[in-house]
C-alpha cells in the first residue's frame, strides 16, 4: 500500500492510498483516531456517481470515529473517482457509465468483492485497527449492488448497512442468490418516494436476506435524501452490532 | 378520578384509579417516578386480546419512566381488562369480541377517542407531570385502530408510536381519512411476517400519514412478536420528538 496523504483535520485522522490490488491499483480513503488505532474497521462502498471522498461519506466517516472510535474506510467504485483515467471529476458521466458496465460487464461484481478482500487484507495487514477489532460494510444504492454479494462471501464482515435498492435490476438474480448467504446483522434503508428503485422490489431485497437480526427503516424522501437520523441510526447500528460480537451474543 | 392503588415498586410509582367518564367509568393505570411528576406523559393503547396491565405495557411503562423520567397512563380497551363486566381474565374471548364489535359498532372509534381525551384531562387535572410535559400516544395493532383516529383528532398528542395495522379492516375509510390528518412525528411499525395484518396495507397506512417526520421500521417476525430493540426504539422515539417540542424543533 501507497500511502499518499496522512494529516490529523479536526482531531481526526484521514489518510489516501492506493493498494496494488491483483487487477489494478485500489484507490482507498481512511479515517481513524489521531491516536492509536480503530477499535472496530467500518467499509464504506459509495452510491453511483459519488466516490470515496463523497461528501456523506466523509460525514458518516467522521461520525463513526469520533463517536464510536471506528476505523473507516472507502474505495472507490468502477468507473469512479481516481479509478477514472479521464479525471472527470462530475456526477452524471460516472453514473451513466456505471449504469452500462452494471448491464454490460458480467465480471463487475466479481472484480468489486475481489478489490473490497484485497483492501480488507490491505488494512488489516497495515495495523490501522486493535487486533480483535470487528469488521463493518456500509454501502446503499451502489454500494449495495456491489457490497450485498461482497457481504455474503466475506465471513470477515460482521455486520452490515444496506438498502436503495431491490431485487431488480442487471444483476438481480446475484443480488437474490447472495442475499440468501448474508446471515450478519443487517440493517436496511429504503425511502419510501424512491424513484430509482421500486419500495417493493426493496422490501422482496430486504425479505430474501438470510440474517435473523435485520430490520428495515423506511423513510418518506428521494433516492439521495437519506436523513441525518437514519445516517446516526445506521452507524449505531453497526457499533452496536459489532461490540456485540466481541462480547460474544453473536 | 378515583385512586384504587397508589404504591412504589422496585423505585416506579404505580397508581390504578377510574376515571368518571361521560359514557361510564374508564379504568387506568399509571406508571411514574417514585418523587415528583413526570416530565412527560405517554399514553399507551394497548392490543386486542391484552388489557392496561398487560405484560409489555407494563414493562414498555417501567422503561419509559426509568430512561425517561415519563408518566405513562394505560386504560383498558373496549371489551378487555376492567371493561368487561364478566371478570374473564383470557385474551379470546376479547379478541374474538373486540373484532365483533370493530365490525358491527359504528360508534367504536369514537367512544375510545372520547374516553382518551377524557383520560388526558383527567391526568392533566390530576397533576401527575409538569406543567409544561408534551404528550405522546404509544399504541400498536388495536392500539392503533383505535389511537390513530386519537392522535389525529387531539392536537395535545405531540408524538405517536403506532403500526401492526393497515388500511384495512371495518373503520379502513376512518383509518384512510385519519392518517391523512395526523401531522406529528410518528414511528411506524410493522412486522415483516404479519399473519394478521398485511404487509401492503401497513405500508399504505404508513405512506398516508401526513407527518412529514414519520419513519417506518420493519423486522422480521410475526404480529406478536414485536423485539425488544424495537420497544427500546420506540420509547426513544417518543422522548426525543417531545423534548424537540420543548425546545422548539417542532
Amino acid at each position: 500500500m501507497e500511502i499518499r496523504e496522512d494529516q490529523i483535520t479536526h482531531g481526526i485522522r484521514e489518510r489516501v492510498a492506493t493498494i496494488v490490488g491483483s487487477r489494478g491499483p485500489i484507490p482507498l480513503a481512511a479515517w481513524s483516531p489521531a491516536e492509536g488505532r480503530g477499535s472496530q474497521l467500518i467499509l464504506v462502498g459509495h452510491g453511483a456517481s459519488g466516490s470515496k471522498m463523497e461528501g456523506y461519506v466523509v460525514a458518516l466517516a467522521r461520525s463513526l470515529v469520533r463517536t464510536h472510535g471506528c476505523c473507516v474506510v472507502a474505495i472507490d467504485g468502477p468507473v469512479h473517482g481516481e479509478r477514472r483515467s479521464d479525471g472527470h471529476t462530475g456526477s452524471t458521466l460516472p453514473f451513466l457509465e456505471f449504469a452500462q458496465r452494471w448491464s454490460a460487464d458480467e465480471s463487475l461484481t466479481d472484480d468489486m468483492v475481489s478489490d473490497w478482500r484485497e483492501t480488507l487484507d490491505a488494512v488489516l495487514a497495515a495495523e490501522w485497527v486493535d487486533n480483535d477489532a470487528e469488521v463493518g460494510y456500509w454501502g446503499l444504492s451502489m454500494g449495495t449492488i456491489l457490497g450485498l454479494p461482497f457481504v455474503a462471501a466475506e465471513p470477515r464482515v460482521r455486520a452490515a448497512v444496506l438498502g436503495l435498492m431491490g431485487a431488480a435490476g442487471p444483476t438481480r438474480e446475484r443480488l437474490v442468490s447472495d442475499a440468501a448467504s448474508v446471515t450478519v446483522p443487517v440493517l436496511f434503508l429504503v425511502q419510501y418516494d424512491d424513484e430509482l428503485v421500486a419500495r417493493e422490489d426493496a422490501i422482496t431485497l430486504f425479505g430474501l436476506l438470510g440474517s435473523s437480526d435485520k430490520t428495515m427503516i423506511m423513510s418518506p424522501g428521494a433516492h439521495g435524501a437519506v436523513t441525518a437520523e437514519s445516517f446516526r441510526r445506521s452507524a449505531e447500528f453497526l457499533a452496536d452490532r459489532l461490540s456485540q460480537v466481541v462480547s460474544g451474543s453473536y
